[in-house]
């Protein structure tokens, strides 16, 4: 199956370079976890030719100031998009997720959470109307005669900015700020498409429907909350008619970081190009001191653990209650953790500050990985087809785990009841002993990687098919103008209906008058 | 661009052999000008090394006996599906678009053309049910351990032999007898997605999208009368709870016949996989005779016309009107048709027989192709971005050509008026010195060649795909297995409207109550 990738790669070498050179892409991405997949991306366009210039903060944690590989114009705003406002966030969404009630975990992520949703996207509203009243700045942009704008639509600042500057699209997309990307473009019946957060998967009770349903309208209510705070950017510099949430869906391509190996099939549309995996790699050898403490543990193999970026510790009980349950096992542990050294460490335990996750999920002595669900980690398990313990922690991770244990290659723990009972441990000792954990994860490593064409060579193509052809206007669909009412006929139900109606009145009452004329001619014959 | 093609059959040429060689594959086609793409793509499978079996009727009139590339299963039923059926639809067909009012010719392909499609299904009941009587047939079609069956959605065959013989399903597939396949399996909102025989585009005026919505009603109702006629195939051989609309959907991969530079952008599935174009390869020299008459036109160039397989001859007054129109202009002319010589030729007309209908399109000094709107002919004019006056005479050739002229590259005349006030010179004299027809041709032309992968090779990947990992179940989405009213959530909506409304009552009650209670306190404090 490398082949097909390798092969790939040759068509690419051979092919692209040729084809589109040197294109000048303006980059707004979002900060966190977000800018880790657009990074990737990024460096595989620079060392295609093009240049590529980033739209920050001058707060931005993540998202460095001018890197080898690409410009930054840095917007002064001292916003709350900052490491504190998103370390705050992640922080009340554990706590939130360790002391739920399993019936209220699904509205965390929506009416919980909503206040600090609302103060994200002002901070981003901050940013985009101070970039916009710099004239000097917008002048610049305007005269470096752009390709296309390379955005993430979790934040609402690429679609305006792509409409100021009459540039075409792109976006590097998961998640909108109305959840899962898709429900924003393509038809999306609740009833067998589960929401994030929902906790359901495509095979649905009639309760768990029920719930999928309320959450979606929810979600919708959040979106529309949202829109109103980038609808008074576009009201002040777009001009009239310029509604954000067409702007929003308006993109040329949606580079849609997941596939139908991970997620459950569902409608989709022309301008959406699957690319779940795009960042996995072939594993490169591990550090010697690595390779020697993987090798040392023999036939058991090695477990790895980590649970993120974002949570470097964990409360004491709970570390300790994980190191306890490692030191029981036969296997060697590599652990990825940040906080003070739990007591119950065992011998076969070793805690790293990082790790080099892909080429340790690629070696054969792997034999678990305990996670905690981002979609990175998930997809390098897939990838690789290691089985994974999973400990979701917040935003999407529990729905990324539910994927894997609908198919059987992944079993889940949540944060309030893993320390309890053993749970840890009983749960690492299943997925070690029962085979089909992973035979079923490597079966979705084969149907993953075996595609026409690697998912980055998918993206980066894309990318320069909109630069080649000036956008993709020809996959977008005429639902994107349309009224809703237009949209789901509802004007020509009614005009029928009524038609309907119309036919049967006037039959009914041309019988009624026939009726009435044959018996008054009877009555007179009489 | 044509760089992209050859590296890509690079690709296919070392990997695919390595990865999938020698599946056998079982073939229900479909008989008349579908073969002709089927026929297409099962030389390229050939060339693959799969082994092909082939089930024809005895009296198929395209679909010849045992051939180099292919083995068949002849089945002995007279039946009615042959030159002679086919011929009749087809004269009935163009009988009643040439008299057609323009209200009622959108209603000719479903209510008037009714008793014919259900003859034509009626017929391959009867094969089908030959078929599965052969005892010793089914024992050696058992036998034989295929990989797949290959079909086309058009009959209902196909879907239930491969239930009988448990086998993943690929359809070569553009329509079911319920209109265009993907009316069946996604999503399909008729406010903006035309049906076959609207004569709409995807931006329709209020009174097109209710004609657009009682097609679709007729459509359906048409569906479900063959339905039943497949049903009893079902009952009586498949047992109980099959239901023929889910065999009939429940395919592997869809490879179909189209792609968004031609179809209108509408929403999609996970396992349809665009092979729109896939018959097309670029031009080979032509003939020395043609060649020499081909350039003798100097810098006028040439016109080519064809009007398909199935119309040899046309009314004389017609062919009179035709020849006497090309007699006038400067270019040459090459006509495929077979009837008798019309009066009005010109020197500057070739009659021909038949032509190279591929390399003619690719050749520099091609201006325009006049042209009936079949499939093939539509996309390797596409292919070759020369642009089209289009005469449509049945079934989808109309609304082919219509997607040409929304987008600017043909110009479409109806049967019933061309012969009528110069209309034919009229408009290939528009198509030849308006350089916007040629210049849109052109770009969608590039549009189409732009792909990661050629149509043929992403055909021939998913075929494989489907044989290397015995079906494509990961695709299939669970809308498949849903009740109609579990689908559109009726459920869902009855109970939550219920829900809502006791909430409401119960408060009205308690208010209710509530101010009673203090009214009366108020009274008898008074």
């Amino acid at each position: 199956m490398r082949l097909i990738y390798l092969c790939s790669a040759l068509l690419l070498l051979i092919l692209l370079p040729r084809t589109c050179q040197g294109g000048n892409i303006l980059v707004i991405p979002v900060e966190g976890s977000h800018w880790i997949n657009m990074d990737i991306l990024l460096q595989a366009l620079h060392s295609r030719g093009h240049n590529l210039t980033i739209i920050r903060g001058d707060k931005s944690w993540y998202i460095k100031d001018n890197s080898t590989y690409y410009s930054t114009y840095t917007i002064p705003v001292h916003n709350s998009i900052d490491k504190e406002f998103i370390l705050r966030v992640v922080s009340e969404m554990i706590d939130f997720e360790r002391g739920a009630h399993p019936l209220m975990s699904f509205l965390g992520s929506t009416v919980g959470m909503l206040g600090t949703y609302l103060e994200g996207h002002e901070g981003v509203r901050k940013v985009v109307t101070t970039m916009l009243d710099d004239r000097e700045l917008m002048r610049k942009l305007n005269d470096t005669k752009f390709d296309m704008v390379l955005s993430d639509p979790w934040w609402g600042g690429g679609p305006i900015l792509a409409k100021y500057l009459n540039l075409p699209l792109v976006y590097n997309a998961r998640w909108l700020f109305g959840g899962e990307s898709h429900f924003a473009i393509a038809p999306s019946p609740t009833s067998y498409i589960p929401l994030t957060g929902s906790v359901c998967t495509d095979k649905m009770t009639f309760f768990q429907r029920v719930k999928n349903m309320i959450l979606h309208i929810l979600t919708q209510t959040q979106k529309h909350l949202v829109n109103q705070i980038y609808q008074k950017i576009c009201d002040k510099y777009l001009g009239p008619n310029n509604d954000f949430n067409q702007l929003l869906i308006d993109a040329d391509i949606w580079l849609m970081r997941a596939d139908f190996v991970f997620e459950f099939p569902r409608p989709t549309m022309p301008n959406v190009v699957y690319i779940g995996g795009f960042q996995c790699k072939p594993a490169k050898p591990l550090p010697q001191h690595l390779e020697e403490f993987v090798q040392s543990s023999g036939e058991h193999g090695v477990i790895i653990m980590s649970l993120g970026t974002f949570v470097n510790e964990l409360p004491a009980d709970m570390a300790n209650e994980i190191a306890a349950a490692f030191a029981k096992l036969p296997q060697k542990v590599i652990w990825r953790y940040k906080g003070s050294r739990p007591d119950t460490l065992g011998n076969n335990t070793l805690l790293v500050d990082w790790m080099p996750q892909n080429d340790l999920l690629g070696h054969p002595k792997v034999k678990v990985f305990v996670a905690h669900g981002g979609t990175n980690g998930v997809q390098e398990a897939l990838y690789h087809g290691v089985p994974v313990v999973g400990i979701p922690l917040l935003f999407d991770q529990y729905d990324n785990l539910l994927r894997l244990e609908d198919r059987g290659g992944a079993k889940i723990l949540t944060l309030s009841t893993m320390d309890k009972d053993n749970n840890f441990l009983t749960a690492i000792q299943e997925v070690l002993n029962e085979p089909s954990y992973r035979m079923n994860m490597q079966r979705l490593s084969r149907l993953h990687r075996d595609q026409p064409i690697t998912p980055m060579d998918n993206a980066l193509f894309w990318i320069e098919f909109v630069m080649r052809h000036k956008g993709a206007a020809h996959l977008k669909p005429a639902s994107l103008r349309m009224s809703w009412y237009s949209y789901h006929s509802v004007d020509v139900a009614l005009f029928l209906g009524g038609a309907v109606l119309l036919v049967l009145l006037s039959t009914f009452f041309l019988i009624r008058c026939l009726c009435n004329a044959m018996c008054k001619s009877k009555v007179k014959r009489e």
